[in-house]
This record gives structure tokens, C-alpha cells and sequence, in this order.
């Protein structure tokens, strides 16, 4: 296979000749071409013997042009590079007309992130979104290796389904009708009998329900796949679209659940400290430079690479939802009336105003909220002896919020029963998931991670738009 | 964490205490509990002290039920397996009512596929299905593993497209507009503006067209995740949810894509072949047991192992259409009329009789037909010299038939354009893909590799609702 830069600049031995293909990144004075094929951030240097180059080749060597050197691999002559390639030979693979270029994100000058995004098919070749993307592939590879090095089993649980009562949110509806002349049935509604699946069909908020049943066999599983919300959430954190990482664990409690995720979020953060170093070193000092225009306030508090460590060296603070809610209703910002949300009771289901409070002013570190009021949280998570809180558990993280939410799972039938009727939840929807409540059930618990926060968290960016390569939101689903 | 069974089996040192928590799989003379919690094929022999145990305890001891077992881990007094507990104490976790299982798939006597298809909520709980899960989550694994080894970023092109250009098949809609009364337009048509994305949006067919702009700016990536296709196909080889591999790469041509897909095969057979030998023993006598109520045309030519071990150790046959054709035509099944399809001219399409009689008649191997006739084959294919002839390839299997496809694609944008005004796509839907052919354009190809065929063949399973957890198929959306 074709020899790529980030091995060349580690590995390749000086001193012999070799053919390196990629994008013209700069042109400088005719004679340096600053290379780039993705493989890294870093760039080749290849230096042109431009007295002895066809001068119509030299103009087509342009900024975004594909190129091919053929040369040989030498010391750098100078400073900024270790190797460079003494150019003997260039062909032009494909040319990039500097008038079309300039209309593009290609052009080399700074561009808005909002511009980037409306060229998202190109914003992947600048230095940026090269980063970002790599460290996105690290980490998803740093997901499978945690679970598979742990024992657990991959799941790919159903992305269409038919059921609606998974209750994470709204969904996205999934059909193969003529939308314009669906068939009706005699009562004049839509006959879904007719359409593909025989029913009716959505987009899955999550796999939690699919995967636990494969808990309940496999004893550890996690899924890895897109989920969905047909929610008008216009902002930096939310997706239409996005990634999610459920792990499911049998025999497993809250606590247990709780060492998980935070052993499973360090490897993870560990891994891209040792294997990302160039990029995270690139997206630390592109935050810095963007922080400068920003009023102090709203900086990141510390530089990127020292906030992952500072996550790895420190214990996430466990903090029951009762104690939360006594040092909300006791803090500043509460008694100032600072918060829109004032906090007055038990109770209160907590707001991302409150989360950032206790996270960045009063831990000053990631945190786990657990044991939180029954009847704000979901109908499967197992109720305490209290009879009032249910054994959840939600990570907060700085500049983040909410990473991870959890639960240990209801796993007594009756239970449960109780809370589907008073949900209005029909049994005969969700009898599948009963059944594993009837046939050897046992303490287990899981959570949920939306990948994009913690890609958002591990790359210093501040848009959530800009760790996947293709968002989704209201009114843009593009390219 | 909790102790698994196959740790235990495997590593754990013998002569002190532990417990072990899992299901039972069978309980023998009051005595003998084979445990099973899903981390391996392998059982767990518990030895009960019953004269000890308390009656209404054994009793509860049933197929089914999740118990711990908590005693000493010792060298087993009987044959068939290396160590045993000796249980000191037993714990009762989760009951099943033998009644109740009595009519499930976990009663211990032989069902169908079909019946456990019908309970895929328990059926992973089952040898077989273990088996498969287990194989299916290594291979996923083998296939990170594989691209990132190589030096591939791992990219999640999106699920919901506003693209309806990628012509692989017909495509499921998105929406989250009230199907039965949606928002008109002047004219009476729907009104897509009004719903979430602002036009018609479905889910994805093929990550390929994204895939590529990821390719010219990364070099050389893959995706693997859920791919939709809306046809009414029931057959044992369709899906209309399946999980796909695409690889796309920069700088390479239709031969390094050959090499690339062959030493990617090789290589994910290789690592299950290498982890996964209890589970391919197992599902190696299952087919063998299987086949012998089928008559002899029917059954699988080599025990499973032997299969995988032949892929491994034989080169891929390369054969182009042209030639395929010649030794098609000539062939005894097409002389004697037996094809549905006969062969008569260049330019047929290939059926999967033909393709089923050249991989397992003719070449008795793996094969790899390339340069295929232009008019049928996708839009996006690089037209050779010859002018009627594209860069495409199918790898076929034994078995399951075409298991890739794949090609070299139209690097050049004139040559793009025109195919694409011959079939009427417009070039608004598509002014991003043509945006790479505009800048900096190269030689580049890829393929796609449906995951459940490449599982299907990994496991000996006949059917490709038997290989992921939840199928979807016409009329059924079921869990």
C-alpha cells in the first residue's frame, strides 16, 4: 500500500527515494510544498528544484491540488522539520483552480465555524476538523477496545423499531407509504398494516430495553450506534442524530455501575492522551486562540490537555440528589435569585443551570448525582426502600453537563408492572421486556453516553455540530 | 467486578472460595447445576450438597432461574469438564416457574429457528444463539481492529439523508410531520418545508458518496454501521435493516482495492478463527447435525472450520465479466437450459445462479469479478479506456453469493457529470460530491461489506435473521 505521511515523518529510514501522494496545503516561493494526506495534522515539506521544473507544472501546484513527489527522504536543510523530500519528480493528480478555491473553505485564510459547517464536505482538510475527526476515530476504537478488553459483548440493537414506549424523547416516524395517498382503513386513519413493517415504526431514542434483554444472556454487553430525537432543540449540545455507547451489565448494582462509567470515561480520555498527542496539542492552542476574543467569563477555565488530565487524577465526587438539591437551595446563586430556575423544594428536577453550578463553581470537578425523585425519571429504573427515589445516576461534566445517565434497572416483575399501568404504558407493547423480569431475573444496571458530548469534551470544541462529520438539526439535514 | 465463567474456566486458580452468579442451564439428580452466564459456550458444573440444601431451595433451582453460587472452586471429581464448585451456598436471584418456561424456547428440548426467531428476546439465551452473538461481536471487533491497525480513521456518515441520489436500492422516508393530516403546499403536495429538516429526508442506503469526501481529506477511512433497505425482499439473505462496512481510499485503484478487500477478509476469518473456537466447534456440529435431515445437494460441501480454513489458506480467484461470460455461456447448466436466466450475450446481469455456479461449481472458491458492463452498475463508477466497461468488482462466496461490491470511482468531473445528466440526477442534489472531483480530485475506491453476510458465512447459519438480534423484514418490526 501507499506509504503514508505520518509514517514517513515516525518510521521511514532516510537517505532512499520514495513516492508520497496528497493535497497541497501551501506553496511557498516556488519551493516548498507543505503536503498533507489526512494520515496526520503534521505536514510533509518537499522541496522544489524549481530552475529545473516545467513552469506550467509549478502553477498547477496549488493550494488544494492532489499531488504526487517522487524523491528522496533527507534531513530537513532547515529549521520547523526533521525530514523533508528533495523533489525529482511532481505530478499534478488533480488540479485545484485557485479562482473556484477562493470561493471555498479551502482558501487559506481564517473561516467562521459556521461557514465551515456549510462546507462540511471540505472542512475535513483543514488542520481543525482533521483534528477533530482523528481524535473522534481514536476514541470510538478506545470504546470497543475498553468493552471487549473487559469481557463485555457488542449488541446492534434495532434502529427501526415498533415500539414507542422507551420514553427518552421524541421520535422520528419511519415509513414506506405514499406519504401524499396513504391507505386508510374503514375508520379513515392510516392503514399501517399496509405499510413495510405491517405497523407502525420509529427511529430508536435507544437501545436500553433491547440491550438489557441480551444482558439478561450475554451477562455484559454494550451497544455503539446512532439514536434519534425528533426534538426542536436548536443549540450547541443537542443532535437530531447522534452516537450513543450503552453498556448493560448483569448482577451489576448502582454502585458498581457508577465505578464502570468512570473507569470506562478515563481509559477512554487515557487513550487519546497517548495516542493524540499532536492533535489534542493543535485543538489546546486553537481553543486558547479562540478563548482571546471571548470575555474572561466564559474561557475555558484551563488548557485542554491539563483538563483531560485533571479528569483522569481526580474521583469523580458521588453526590446523592438530596444532598445536591441542600446545596443548591443553600447557595449563592439561589438566594441571589441568580438562577432561572430557583430551587425551592425537594423534588425539583435539576436544570443545566444547576448542574454547571455544582459542577464548575461548587466540586470544580465531574460529578455523580445519584438516588434521584422517582417521579422525574424513567418508569424502568429500580425504586429504593424509600419508596420515593429510584437508583439512578447521572455524570455531570464541566462545560458539558450531563455525559452519562444510568440506572440500576427495575428488576422485580410486579414492580414494574405497577409503574408501566400507572405510565399508561401497555403491557402486551413492551411484553418482550416483561418476559426477562419472568424467566431468571437478576440486579443489573447500564448507562448511556452520548458520544458527541465526550468527543466535544476531549477536543476542546464548543459546538456540538462540529465533532460529527454530517449533523443533523432542525431544518438541516445537508449533504 | 463480578467473576465470568469463562475467567473462571480459564484462569481462575483452584482450591479457594468465590462466588459465581449466572443461569441455570440444567439441574441433574438434585446434585449437578450446569451454570451459564453468557460470557462463554461453556457451563459451569456447581455440585449441590442436597442432603444439606433445604427442600424448598432445590426446588427453586429450575431451568431458567439466575442464582449465585458461592463455595470452593476445585478440580472436578467427575469427567467432562476441568474444575467444579462445590457449592456452599446458594443463592435464589430471579425464579422461573418451570410452567411458564415450559412454554418458551428455554425449555430444555429442540425448537426451531423459526420458534426462536419468534422469542429473540430469550433466544440468546440459547447454545446457539450464544454462539453466534459471541462470534458476531469478535468479528465486529476484528473489523476496528483491522482499519486502524492499517491506519484508517473510523468515520459515522449519516443515517438521515436529504440525498435520494445514492441509488442503491429503495429508500425508507423520515419524517416527523402528522402523517395523517401533513402540512400542504399550494399545489396539494406536502409540504416538507414545514417538517423537521426542512425537505424530504430518508435513511441511508450507502455511506459511500459521504464517505468519500471523508477519503480526499483523511486518505483513507471506513464506516461500519446500519444501513435501510425498503424492498420486499423475504428472502435468507435480505435484510432491510443491516449493519454495512466502507472502506473508501485515496490513491488507489481497482487492483489495491482487490488486495485490500481479500486481506481484510482474511484477516477478521483469521482473528475468530484464533478466538473463537469453542464457539465454532459448537456451531460446526450444529450444522452438521442440521444437515443430516437435508438431502445431500443441500448440505454445506466442508465442516465449518474446514471453510474458514480454506478462505484463509487460497488466493481469491480474480475472473472479469467478460471472461465469466464466456465461461458461463459455455457451461453445462446453461447448454442444458437448467439456468431461470440464460446466459446469451455480454452485458447480462448476473443472477445468483450464475454467480452460485461459478463460485461453487466452477472455481470452487472465493472469487473476484471485476469490469463489469457500465449500463449496469452504479453512476459513480470509473468508465474504463474501452468506453463501456467500469472499475467494479463483487467479491462471491460459497454459500451466500455476493458478500462485496465494490469499485474504482469516477475520479474525473466531465466524465461524472455526463453519466450523471444520462440518468437524470440532478447536480444540485449532488454539488458537494462533485466538489471533490473539483479540488484536488484522485484516483480513489472502496467497497461495501454487508456485515450479517460475512457473519452468516463465519457461522454456518443459513439464514440472515438468525445473525443479528433483532431482525427487520416485511411485516415484522417485532421488539
Amino acid at each position: 500500500m501507499r506509504k503514508t505521511i505520518v509514517h514517513i515523518l515516525k518510521e521511514e529510514p532516510k537517505g532512499h527515494e520514495l513516492t508520497v501522494k496528497g493535497w497541497v496545503r501551501s506553496f511557498r516561493a516556488n519551493r516548498f510544498i507543505a503536503l498533507n494526506d489526512g494520515s496526520t495534522l503534521n505536514n510533509l515539506q518537499c522541496v522544489v528544484d524549481f530552475e529545473n521544473t516545467d513552469p506550467e507544472l509549478l502553477k498547477r501546484i496549488t493550494v488544494g491540488a492532489a499531488i504526487a513527489v517522487t524523491g528522496n527522504l533527507i534531513e530537513s536543510q532547515g529549521g520547523g522539520q526533521a525530514v523533508e523530500v528533495e523533489a525529482k519528480e511532481i505530478k499534478i493528480l488533480g488540479d485545484a483552480d485557485p479562482e473556484e478555491v477562493k470561493k471555498t473553505i479551502l482558501s487559506p485564510k481564517r473561516h467562521t465555524l459556521e461557514k465551515l459547517r456549510e462546507q462540511a464536505h471540505l472542512r475535513v482538510r483543514t488542520n481543525t476538523f482533521g483534528a477533530v475527526m482523528r481524535l473522534r476515530s481514536q476514541l470510538s476504537f478506545a470504546v470497543h477496545q475498553y468493552f471487549q478488553k473487559e469481557g463485555f459483548y457488542y449488541v446492534n440493537t434495532p434502529i427501526v423499531t415498533g415500539s414507542d414506549a422507551e420514553g427518552a424523547g421524541e421520535m422520528f416516524k419511519v415509513t414506506a407509504l405514499d406519504m401524499k395517498n396513504p391507505p386508510k382503513d374503514e375508520d379513515g386513519n392510516i392503514d399501517y398494516k399496509k405499510d413495510f413493517f405491517g405497523k407502525e415504526t420509529n427511529l430508536t431514542v435507544s437501545g436500553q430495553l433491547e440491550g438489557e434483554t441480551y444482558a439478561l444472556g450475554l451477562g455484559q454487553i454494550y451497544t455503539f450506534g446512532p439514536t434519534f430525537r425528533a426534538e426542536n432543540s436548536n443549540t450547541s449540545r443537542h443532535l437530531a442524530e447522534f452516537w450513543m455507547i450503552e453498556p448493560e451489565v448483569a448482577f451489576c448494582d448502582l454502585d458498581m455501575n457508577m465505578d464502570l462509567a468512570e473507569d470506562f470515561i478515563k481509559y477512554v480520555i487515557q487513550f487519546v492522551m497517548d495516542n493524540c498527542q499532536d492533535d489534542l496539542k493543535f485543538l489546546e492552542n486553537r481553543l486558547i486562540q479562540e478563548d482571546k476574543s471571548k470575555p474572561e467569563a466564559e474561557r475555558a477555565p484551563m488548557p485542554l490537555r491539563e483538563k483531560l488530565k485533571f479528569v483522569l487524577e481526580n474521583n469523580f465526587k458521588r453526590v446523592s440528589y438530596t444532598e445536591a438539591i441542600e446545596i443548591l437551595k443553600n447557595s449563592k446563586p439561589n438566594k441571589k435569585k441568580k438562577f432561572k430556575y430557583p430551587i425551592e423544594a425537594w423534588g425539583a428536577d435539576l436544570q443545566s443551570e444547576h448542574e454547571r453550578f455544582l459542577v464548575e463553581k461548587h466540586f470544580k470537578c465531574p460529578v455523580i448525582l445519584f438516588d434521584y425523585p422517582a417521579n422525574i425519571k424513567a418508569f424502568y429504573m429500580r425504586l429504593n426502600e424509600d419508596g420515593k427515589t429510584v437508583r439512578a445516576m447521572d455524570i455531570l461534566f464541566p462545560g458539558i453537563g450531563e455525559i452519562v445517565g444510568g440506572s440500576q434497572r427495575e428488576e422485580r416483575l410486579e414492580v414494574l408492572q405497577e409503574k408501566m399501568a400507572a405510565l399508561d404504558i401497555p403491557e402486551e407493547e413492551l411484553w418482550w421486556y416483561l418476559d426477562t423480569r419472568r424467566f431468571g431475573s437478576c440486579v443489573h444496571s447500564g448507562f448511556g453516553l452520548g458520544f458527541e458530548r465526550l468527543v466535544l469534551f476531549a477536543t476542546g470544541m464548543t459546538n456540538i455540530r462540529d465533532v460529527i462529520p454530517y449533523p443533523r438539526f432542525p431544518q438541516n439535514a445537508e449533504f
